[in-house]
């Protein structure tokens, strides 16, 4: 297996009630690929995943957000879950932690319902992206040039729909991390 | 106990996800004022309470969507959950429902996510209102005058941010119902 991503750091920052395949499968896929995965949170201990329609597995929190800085990674993954980026874009640390990759042009990947996040963090407007159907019309009025595709690639920048779309986001989130910073990624 | 909405009928539009307290509190509050209560959903059957964090009762749907126009009804309540606006806001017969009772001038109770439903029916821009903190760059990007109160009323839209709201929301709903067609209420 290719190791394209070996000494890469990459953060997925989540809380309660992200859907869980949207962390699991993007972290062994990152992982397959060499990249040191941390799961960032903004408490210590564990979160809990939301499996379709209830409760998932916990899961072990790596890093809060008070021990990170975006300095200490490559790339950012935001997973979705409706109750995950409800909480996180109220969260001022997890705002400016996002805000800030774009900032540096890394790269950035975000799928379903974890867009909501960017638009608090105020990252979309003029960008090319897609999401969970049910928040297009917050994104567009963002700013947003919401797409309906399984992945939309924007300079670095890397959305998709819904957990089907898993492989497509995968691969294209590991080869943008693969090419590390995009002058046209920005906040 | 006073019985002034003797004779009116009001329709609480939900789903599965709502928030427990924010579709039973008003029902009952409106019933104790003489109003005849519909829950109304997409589907037949019972539709799912969630109480803070985890799934809570079921409860007996009255009419699904299919089977009721707005013209039954003097008013409409939207209650919150995360899970619940979003998925009606997907949901062509919702919105066109929700949009029907703006036009016609007839009061409308929306709390917590429940004000997403509206983003998506098109009825917010120019509207002072208030929400879950959550959705409120959302309902400012669809065009709202957001205000961050314990109930906002305007022109027969009434609005509360959480549960702890639930009292001064349910008092002034049932003032505006009372108070019948608002001609500045429009979608």
């Amino acid at each position: 297996m290719s190791q394209q991503l070996n000494g890469t750091r990459v953060a997925i920052l989540a809380t309660d009630g992200f859907e869980e395949a949207e962390l699991a499968s993007p972290r062994k896929a990152l992982q397959d690929a060499g990249a040191q995965i941390d799961i960032v949170a903004p408490k210590s201990g564990t979160i809990r995943a939301w499996a379709k329609t209830e409760w998932g597995g916990d899961y072990p929190v790596d890093r809060t957000l008070d021990e990170v800085k975006s300095s200490d990674y490559h790339a950012l993954m935001l997973p979705g879950g409706v109750l995950n980026p409800d909480q996180l874009r109220q969260n001022d640390q997890a705002l400016s932690f996002t805000r800030q990759f774009f900032k540096d042009h890394k790269p950035v990947g975000a799928i379903c319902h974890g867009p909501w996040i960017l638009i608090n963090a105020d990252v979309v407007e003029g960008r090319t992206m897609t999401s969970y159907p049910s928040i297009a019309q917050d994104l567009k009025n963002a700013g947003a040039n919401w797409v309906d595709e399984e992945v939309v690639v924007d300079s670095g920048f890397v959305t998709s729909r819904k957990p089907d779309d898993l492989d497509a986001f995968n691969a294209k989130l590991i080869e943008e991390i693969d090419e590390g910073k995009h002058s046209k990624q920005h906040a």
